[in-house]
């Protein structure tokens, strides 16, 4: 077999539907697992169905799904219990996102699931986590981005309700699974058992809350939208130049000199009300001013290479277009392709976990049509 | 040995500082690898300096390094640098975040420490990673968000450039390199090889950008900010009641269907305009009129029971104080203690991987004073 990454060997069986099963089996099937996506036969995926589309197909579905197979099983059917009862003794990882309660419902509980497979690591995420009053509430992205905190501390000072504008509710929760049951395929190959990962996306979101918590625990002050500035750190946020916003960071006290230099100012920097990191936060909106005040007077890319040439830490705020566009995103190889039959050359975000001594190719298998690995599965639990 | 999380038994060698590295390394520890934090002698991780501080201790530092050990060593001292080499001879995974040039500058780069211990994994987080052009420029969370793209579609159309409230830049990346690491330890497992794990802090907004990139590709349309709206579901995002804003979620016709039956609005979901997720799409200022019209008759809490109580995904848009005293995070264990002996008891994040046959302890181990293991460090070498 030949060695496409450090995950090689281990088959998931992936009941997963949208977004948060998915992405943690996207990042497995790119580390060299192998993923059979187990789909309901009428529509499969729920995301096949969501746009945008591409001669049909769903260009959110392939680009979370690529180097996947797909077999549709009907788990009222006892011919298809027993095909997915022989993938569940013959598989290492089981992931699925439903709502708590519905496995037990289709007789797939825990207790069942390592019945079939003692050594099976079952990877459960949900809005909620098992546990818990909340647990069997219904909760997408959008609820746990509101519920988690999340939400109370993006937008704009006094703006309205402001969503992160990825489902990073959805796809934190995906990459705490993957690190909970690879940590469990660690512990099962020195102790032959199997466990049962359980991830709240709600967890999840108050699990990246990083220094809020501790400004509201310490402070006894409710963290606020700060629009782009840093709570702690000045100058640390966006500025206008005199066409594109830009960029610039310069979290200590010699990046904060260089920027000054290099930009010409030397009395912003010996401003004693900029003296301290702690004034300069204290005095942002002075500050900001002030810098912009010379900013403004040239163009944003001028300023990239003038600032960036100081060794202050600074860069666009690009695009969509711009990030697919990049140079370095490219020579990363962060947007790789997959030839699917009916869309063509696909093109989507590709892995960033890059391991010595395996290839990161360009190219992906394109994600599967519903049901079309059937035999190849069949003939997995044959051997 | 008690068996508190399922990566006891290994251990990690930390040269990581402030958030990327010390997030990994975090999740490791709280999965119950041993973490052995390698500071600089003069003030140790910069994080112990960021505020804000509980009698003289860092909120931030404590919250990313609880549960972890530290040794201070002097890299340059031919004393210090052979009990660093002891460390990763001994150790099983290694991480840090500087620049990349850095470790070899120090005389570690990665052909080094495979020398010294073959079986080692190296985990190298950095801005732009190790490969490409932009490979040695400086970067923060703040610099890559704007580069990424998340930045071009968060905040209010039309607003201010609005970062993401807390630091996903750095967070994911940690995330990703926690992936990539066990992975790796996996692989070692079978092979016998330790490798490299190279993750970059920008190729990990760009794999967060969800359907974006997919917009973009598929429609041509560049993406924008749309407040708290989803760009492709809708009712998805926050409504305005008589009180609070709050979150409705009605991903599908059956739950859009519930959604103005709960409301007493069926004159809503019987209207042709809205008569398909696309149409809502298209017409979703007036659908938000429509529904607000009436939801501004109540107070928030009356209509999340409503809404809730007719299943319809929904929630509150939770300040920082109220996502640390709710009943189901506190009952996840979501906010955890450690005990100070300075600070006293901090609460903080807890961890949101539960695994089976695990505890999940509420109160886990404060971080460490500077180089306050050094002796049951310099004992392990000796072992």
């Amino acid at each position: 077999m030949t060695r496409t990454g450090p995950l090689n060997g281990l088959t998931v069986i992936d009941m997963s539907r949208v977004l948060a099963g998915p992405y943690a089996t996207m990042v497995l099937a790119d580390l060299g697992a192998r993923v059979i996506k187990v789909e309901i036969p009428d529509g499969g995926d729920d995301a096949r169905h969501f746009g945008p589309f591409v001669n049909g197909k769903s260009a959110y579905f392939m680009s979370l799904n690529r180097g996947k197979e797909s077999i549709a099983l009907d788990l009222k059917s006892p011919e298809d219990r027993a095909t997915f009862e022989g993938l569940v003794v013959s598989g290492d990882i089981l992931v699925e996102n439903y709502r708590p309660g519905t496995m037990e419902k289709l007789g797939y509980g825990w207790e069942r699931l390592s019945e079939l497979n003692p050594k099976l690591i079952y990877g459960a995420i949900s809005g909620f986590g098992h546990t818990g009053p909340y647990r069997t509430r219904a909760a997408y992205d959008m609820v746990v981005q509101g519920m988690g905190g999340i939400m109370s501390v993006t937008g704009q000072p006094g703006s309205e309700p402001t969503r992160v504008g990825t489902s990073v509710g959805d796809i934190t929760a995906g990459l705490f699974g993957v690190a909970g049951i690879l940590s469990a395929v660690i512990d099962r190959e020195r102790t032959g058992k199997g466990a049962m990962v359980d991830v709240g996306m709600l967890d999840c979101q108050v699990a990246i809350l990083e220094n809020a918590i501790g400004r509201y625990l310490g402070e006894g002050k409710i963290p606020e939208p700060l629009g782009s500035r840093h709570p702690s750190i000045t100058p640390f946020e966006a500025f206008a130049t005199k066409d594109e916003n830009i960029i610039i960071a310069a979290g200590n006290e010699a990046l904060f000199e260089r920027l000054c230099q290099a930009i010409a100012r030397p009395d912003i920097s010996s401003d004693a009300e900029f003296a301290s990191n702690d004034l300069r936060t204290k005095n942002h909106a002075r500050l900001k001013h002030e810098l912009e005040t010379t900013l403004c007077t040239r163009n944003a890319s001028e300023w990239l290479k003038v600032i960036g040439d100081a060794g202050v830490p600074c860069g666009p705020i690009n695009n969509i277009k711009q990030v697919v566009e990049d140079e370095h995103v490219n020579a990363r190889n962060m947007i790789i392709t997959t030839e699917d039959a009916e869309a063509g050359t696909v093109r989507m975000a590709g892995n960033p976990i890059k391991i010595s001594g395996f290839e990161d190719p360009s190219e992906r298998k394109a994600a599967p049509d519903l049901d079309a690995d059937r035999q190849a599965v069949v003939d997995l639990l044959s051997d």
